[in-house]
């Protein structure tokens, strides 16, 4: 603690990644990233970027790349927003549209970012319990708000919404805005785009980090009514006018164009998780049905920070939350390549014996 | 205007960045970019993390890059901070560093971006003006505040502040920061690094979009005092884990590391600054005395809109700046090549002879 310190910088609980660890030869389940790399026209248009001209600066709205998240939504340019990875773009969206006198709503079991950002901004919260099954019920936010977030699917249980249940909450919910964190439904979840026409408070929240396989790009965006899109890029302007840079234009275009390679990459990411899931579930292991790139795994015998370390000490690197009590059974298991997994299953075969 | 926004989205007047044509054959002297491209050694760099590793996050610390920075400035890593741009790193320390109960100060011909950052940050400001030959008297900021920040050298004039008036600011000045945003620094002026172990409540700010030529990678960074820079990382951290992609991680650490190539660029760019300054002055100009890549200068016969505006005719771009109002009659111009120095001269003496 410094005496130089804003207050806002005293009081803040700052977001803990998960680990990126220096080592080689981890099997890394950790962060959800995708075990295939990115398409190939990816690095093609990486390549042809990285020349004389990145001593300019970069469109600072990223019309073209906006064009092609546009294309691919079947919506208009001044419909979407891009940011320096979905978290940039979560932030400026608490900052811009979810900051109002009434607290916002969120569930007690979710994406961890958000009470950082409520705090960050200095943002009233309410957090409104899963169910006994990690499902979320959207009668439980039709009451005064100052807007609604959560992750669909969410995270870290993997349970999708089905749209028509966010139709019923946008229905009932119209003096606020609803942000649908989508990082993860290209694994199958409902996307909650085509709703965006005719909800003006929705918007919904894109990576490039998951399905297309950019983590380390960093590209996020967002979809929504052109006065939310507006609201964020006020704010935008006011923070960093050339959040991407060159190549995270260039690249992230030439993702968003390849669908097939998505849609390839997705599939197998899919098959694997079946596969996984089946396989846990043999070990005696509780899996929570997922929708997303990983899957919410409890088992009797052991709890989850056992398991994790456990897991560690074979080279296996999950995630596990200790907080909110009641996730603190479960380890979060990215799905990585078939073979990736099928070292997980037997490490966790073999522990699951020797452990007393 | 939106119902959904909040108070802040709807009380921002956003920065307004110099224009980035979308035009093919203009003369670009308008954003201070540098007209040398960036070392050979940034492109090979950069090529060789094109690869499947973009898969994977970027290391959220950016561990190596803030080690090279460190070693250049002979700090400890714990001393630096980067992050997505100068921008960014100047938002986070007007969150972290200036954001207190009483005002902070900058000079009244500054930095545009310092008050819209009050504005997103909710930090009451006020300015100070410069003295007729536009040079801060370090003095005037002797007085009860909230922080202190200003270019060295200042922009839009490019005047420089010698270091012994900064370190008698940093003696007068204890009780809060002083953050010297050194964008143009390596282009001659004297920089305040050097200050940072004595001095716990100096931060100096860099970027790699002038001197090292690289606008199109957005990356800047800072250095200061350990506390400082945890408390910029208690912002950032809350904010953004990941602020800095595998690409700018590995671009900005290969340009960090060529300082031949660093000098020999700002060498070029100082000689070119001396030779138009001259011929600037043979052409009737008042040219204020700058250390950077940059000269703002004035012509008794027009004013500066209709000097840009001719110029932009003729595919030349300048800037100018109608507030404050008495630096309307100048315009702004970039040190480009030689032979783009020579085209904006020729450009002037036709224009001046054929005006009214």
């Amino acid at each position: 603690m410094s005496r130089y310190w804003s207050s806002v910088a005293r009081s803040l609980t700052p977001y803990v990644p998960g680990e990126q660890p220096k080592l080689a030869n981890l099997i890394k389940l950790n962060t959800n990233e995708n075990p295939y790399p990115p398409s190939p026209s990816v690095q093609a248009a990486l390549h042809a970027v990285v020349n004389d001209d990145l001593r300019l600066y970069p469109d600072p709205a990223s019309d073209a790349l906006r064009d092609a998240i546009a294309d691919l939504h079947g919506v208009t340019r001044d419909e979407v927003f891009v940011g320096n990875g979905s978290d940039e773009v979560l932030a400026h969206a608490f900052h811009a549209l979810l900051k109002h006198a009434q607290p916002i709503l969120f569930p007690d079991v979710t994406y961890s970012f958000y009470p950082v950002y409520c705090g960050l901004y200095d943002i009233a919260f309410q957090t409104l319990p899963l169910d006994a099954q990690f499902r979320l019920c959207v009668d439980d936010y039709v009451r005064p708000n100052g807007g609604i977030v959560f992750p669909n699917p969410n995270a870290p249980t993997g349970i999708g919404l089905p749209l028509n249940d966010i139709e019923r909450l946008l229905l009932a919910n119209t003096d606020s805005v609803v942000v649908i964190d989508e990082a993860y439904v290209d694994f199958a979840a409902q996307s909650a785009v085509a709703l965006v026409s005719r909800y003006p408070q929705l918007l919904v929240v894109r990576t490039l980090s998951k399905s297309y396989s950019l983590a380390g790009l960093r590209v996020g965006y967002a979809i929504g009514h052109a006065d939310l899109i507006a609201g964020l890029h006020r704010i935008k302007d006011s923070f960093n006018s050339y959040p991407l840079g060159r190549l995270a234009q260039a690249g992230a275009l030439a993702a968003i164009r390849d669908t097939a390679y998505l849609q390839a990459t997705c599939a197998r990411i899919i098959d694997t998780r079946k596969q996984l899931v089946a396989e846990l579930q043999q070990l005696g292991f509780e899996v929570l049905p997922s929708e997303a790139n990983f899957v919410f795994a409890r088992h009797e015998q052991d709890d989850g920070g056992q398991l994790s370390s456990m897991l560690r000490e074979r080279n296996i690197i999950v995630r596990h939350f200790r907080q909110p009590e009641r996730i603190a059974p479960f380890i979060r298991i990215t799905i990585g390549t078939q073979s990736q997994c099928q070292a997980l299953v037997e490490a966790l075969a073999s522990l699951l014996e020797i452990s007393p």
